[in-house]
């Protein structure tokens, strides 16, 4: 696909997911776009598990809060920030470095014709992050962020609307000349 | 481009610009695909304000401190944060949503040709986003967290090589099976 048609096609996918695999090749490619994002100082501070087997996805599912499009992904890809990529310098760009690369993945499952959804705050309730974390041998540094479940989207995906130009973006001063 | 050719070719430029123009259309495409992407809860806790005047240019650039590639620069879009958009939850996403606009603004600008840079630590010294918010009329609840200077390129731009698989990224478990 075009990348403006990606741009366009990307939407937030909470049903479920037909049985149609995908391949770790695709996968590949995935996570690999997640890779190439830029990061803070170039410190590479997010790292990916990607969870495909039958068994292991059941349970990350389970742990997760079982729901339709957890249930139905064929792959979850489990993002992993390093709090102290940067934390020797003035500043740390964690959240902002996973976020890039969630973003990545995201459009790139669009572009192979996935779809998926960015679940992130639901993790944060529970120690549900920990526990994922302990169930894929996670190092106690790291965290557990964002799970991004991955799939031939059974149903049509859809893009919220957006307040766009002239509510929230202008030319040369907020609110517009 | 292609959307995969876009991911490759998108790096961090520093260097400086040519005097080709960068049209409005060209801007408003960018910052609509930073418009597109996702936020927490739908929040949309990221504006922008984009500047082409060549005199107001070059006040943001003084402020963010003089280089090749802000003062060269045809645009210049400044990012700005709600802190608040999310703040009757019990998370805020602000850092995730500006972080996903501004990837998809950097891939935006790479496939029409165009570099660009996420400048984001450095204006959190001596007060700098404050000085650009107040330059651009950015009200005091808002928080101008990273500025992408646009234009195309007058050197190669590069991508910085990367740890991946087997590095960063494993299938089923942590360091892999």
């Amino acid at each position: 696909m075009k990348f403006f048609e990606v741009i366009k096609a990307r939407g937030s996918y909470r049903k479920a997911f037909t049985d149609a695999p995908v391949p770790h090749a695709d996968l590949e490619r995935i996570v690999d776009a997640g890779i190439r994002a830029p990061s803070g100082y170039n410190g590479q501070s997010t790292s990916f598990v990607v969870v495909t087997d039958p068994d292991q996805r059941a349970r990350v599912a389970e742990i997760a809060g079982s729901r339709p499009v957890l249930n139905t992904a064929q792959a979850i890809i489990v993002v992993v920030m390093d709090p102290g990529a940067t934390a020797t310098k003035e500043n740390s760009f964690g959240v902002e470095d996973y976020a890039a690369a969630v973003e990545n993945m995201l459009l790139a499952a669009t572009a192979l014709g996935y779809a998926s959804v960015w679940i992130d705050g639901a993790l944060r309730r529970e120690n549900i992050a920990a526990r994922i974390a302990a169930e894929l041998g996670i190092p106690d540094d790291r965290e557990v962020r964002v799970i991004l479940p991955v799939g031939v989207p059974a149903e049509p995906v859809t893009q919220n609307t957006r307040r766009g130009f002239g509510k929230r973006a202008w030319f040369e001063r907020w609110g517009g000349e």
